[in-house]
């Protein structure tokens, strides 16, 4: 028997932020200056986005910061702070681009003549998989989100939605199905697994799979119209 | 909208280790001596749990240490570890207690009369409601687990697990339902959905409440037999 592996404590900080305010209250209740209002969208911010998902995606998010990305721009702080809220704005960008990469990969391979229910399991599958082959810094980038208005904001999440209402469009799925609730259980499930699996050098790739597809077949079957 | 919150990495460190040897590899790669096989279980075994359980969930995992307990304890470090592995191992004894206590109260909400798909919603309602009333440090032991030769090992699993084979045994559960798969995406749900509570304020009980229940609909019109 293996013994004694379990994983750390992923509890982030309770915060509220404002789009539309130019201070907003940190993690620690203080008083911080932010940017005003609108993004700037320019070859500056193409630039820092470009490195943040190279530092973010090799060396990690802690690697991340707002110093190191001015160091390698050789730019003033200002030039960032200009463009973009805080390093955890720049972080959601960066999820942002990793998460649109794996769903490209995942739609790539769904089958143009298959039905929504095989679809969506071969969906699941193979984002599952790339998350699996990808390193854990890519893997915390796909847990990533945020919370709005409308609920819960991330790509894959996003993605596996707007598969569930094609599929009610095409008749395959029962209309009053909430493809938002459906797509939070299959990212839940699969970000969960692939963070367990990463943890652990004793629980195996198939294992969780299985436990995956275990609960994307409930889910499938339950959006089922016959 | 709100705006950048998100969970933080959740990543533990992978790693291997053996009941039956008295040296193992640390996190490092080093070797490190621990306690010879079988635990003890007295007096001493049993004070220094209640104490664990009461440092873990009153000021969390991270403020309980073997030198804590033994300045409490007013004891040689020696006396932990012919007891206990390491500190992990006595987390995992305090997240089996917890958990206990949990599911306890969970199951004492079950109706007799109620059927098996009835029960299982309100043991899932009932325990996830009692998670988001605790504080985060005992929400962090829910989610505990280690991996076994026979898969994920966790209190709430093998109780949710356990319900399941009732089911079956009644005949309300389909004979070929895995439940320790359908248990574990329960559990994934439930931990994963308590841990977002957690970490953001903006994120409200109701909307993570309905989610986890349309996963366990789902899971539990999947394992239905008519």
């Amino acid at each position: 028997m293996t013994f004694v592996s379990y994983k750390k404590d992923w509890t982030g900080n309770s915060r509220q932020n404002h789009d539309s305010v130019n201070t907003n209250k940190d993690k620690w209740g203080g008083k911080m200056a932010f940017s005003k209002g609108k993004r700037i969208e320019d070859e500056t911010s193409k630039r820092i986005v470009d490195l943040a998902v190279n530092i973010g995606c090799r060396e990690g998010a802690d690697a991340l910061t707002v110093t190191r990305l001015c160091r390698e721009l050789n730019c003033d702080r200002r030039v960032i702070y200009n463009r973009f809220r805080d390093i955890d704005e720049i972080n959601l960008v960066v999820a942002q681009r990793c998460n649109e990469e794996l769903m490209a990969k995942a739609k790539n391979a769904l089958k143009p003549q298959a039905s929504f229910e095989e679809n969506f399991i071969i969906l699941i599958k193979t984002a599952f998989t790339y998350i699996y082959e990808k390193n854990s810094y890519f893997q915390h980038y796909t847990a990533l989100y945020k919370v709005t208005e409308t609920g819960i904001k991330n790509t894959i999440l996003q993605e596996i939605s707007a598969l569930v209402e094609e599929g009610k469009a095409a008749g395959e799925v029962r209309a009053e199905t909430d493809s938002h609730k459906a797509a939070q259980n299959i990212w839940l499930l699969m970000t969960g697994i692939g963070t367990m699996l990463a943890a652990n050098i004793d629980y195996k790739y198939q294992d969780g799979l299985d436990t995956l597809l275990y609960g994307a077949e409930a889910v499938s079957a339950y959006m089922r119209t016959s």
